[in-house]
């Protein structure tokens, strides 16, 4: 079984297909934790800080973006935890999945940034490479 | 649930441990169907018959390096299938994944050629990007 899951979200659409995905590894079994993480942007915090009046605003944006991922989870029924993260997304990612240990680390494989990601390649491929456990990319 | 699992071997190391991994994700489901496939390269097929006398010689080695899978699946008792492709592995792979349609294919981060890889991109990068079913990619 898959007990510990690292589920690694941007919010978007294809990180939440990666939530149900989540949620099939965890079924059936009541040892199953999944850990969420969302990593803000070191360059889009600053974004958030000039475009918006206090942090309130901002917290409350990032949570906006993370709550039908935490829905779904509490809907599941199954453990979970949401942590939140600063610094660029692939090695962050990378850096908790390797030091935390995981049996596996779900991601969707494009995030909302998907100009960048042409040019830099994707969160999920850096991911996918760098993170000693299993990684599933979900479409 | 993940029913439908495909497994793509190239009998490394690393898809041994993607065997265990795809065993993972079977386990406790009676519906579960593995999938294996072992693609045969096309340049590896010409080097396979000018470095053998005859053709039984040339399938013996290649069902050998298969054979600690199949062995594996055996003792799991999970019901599976292997299917022998031709051509270039990614592409090949990626056909089959997308024709039949599966739950989840599982691949080895790194398959027997690394040289290769580095310079052309791994197999797995390739079917992650391009199958439509979640790809987990096992190091």
């Amino acid at each position: 079984m898959f007990n510990k899951i690292l589920l690694a979200s941007d919010g978007s659409e294809h990180a939440i297909r990666a939530v149900e995905k989540a949620l099939l590894l965890a079924q059936n079994n009541s040892n199953a934790f999944i850990e969420v993480v969302y990593v803000v942007d070191g360059d889009k915090s600053k974004a958030d800080v000039l475009q918006n009046w206090n942090a309130v605003d901002i917290d409350f944006k990032r949570k906006e973006k993370l709550a039908f991922t935490e829905q779904k989870l509490k809907h599941a029924g199954v453990r979970y935890e949401i942590n939140i993260l600063h610094g660029d997304p692939g090695p962050s990612i990378v850096k908790y999945a390797n030091e935390k240990v995981f049996d596996v680390c779900v991601i969707g494989s494009r995030g909302l940034n998907s100009l960048q990601e042409m040019v830099l390649g994707s969160v999920s491929h850096k991911v996918a490479k760098r993170a000693n456990c299993p990684v599933m990319i979900v479409k």
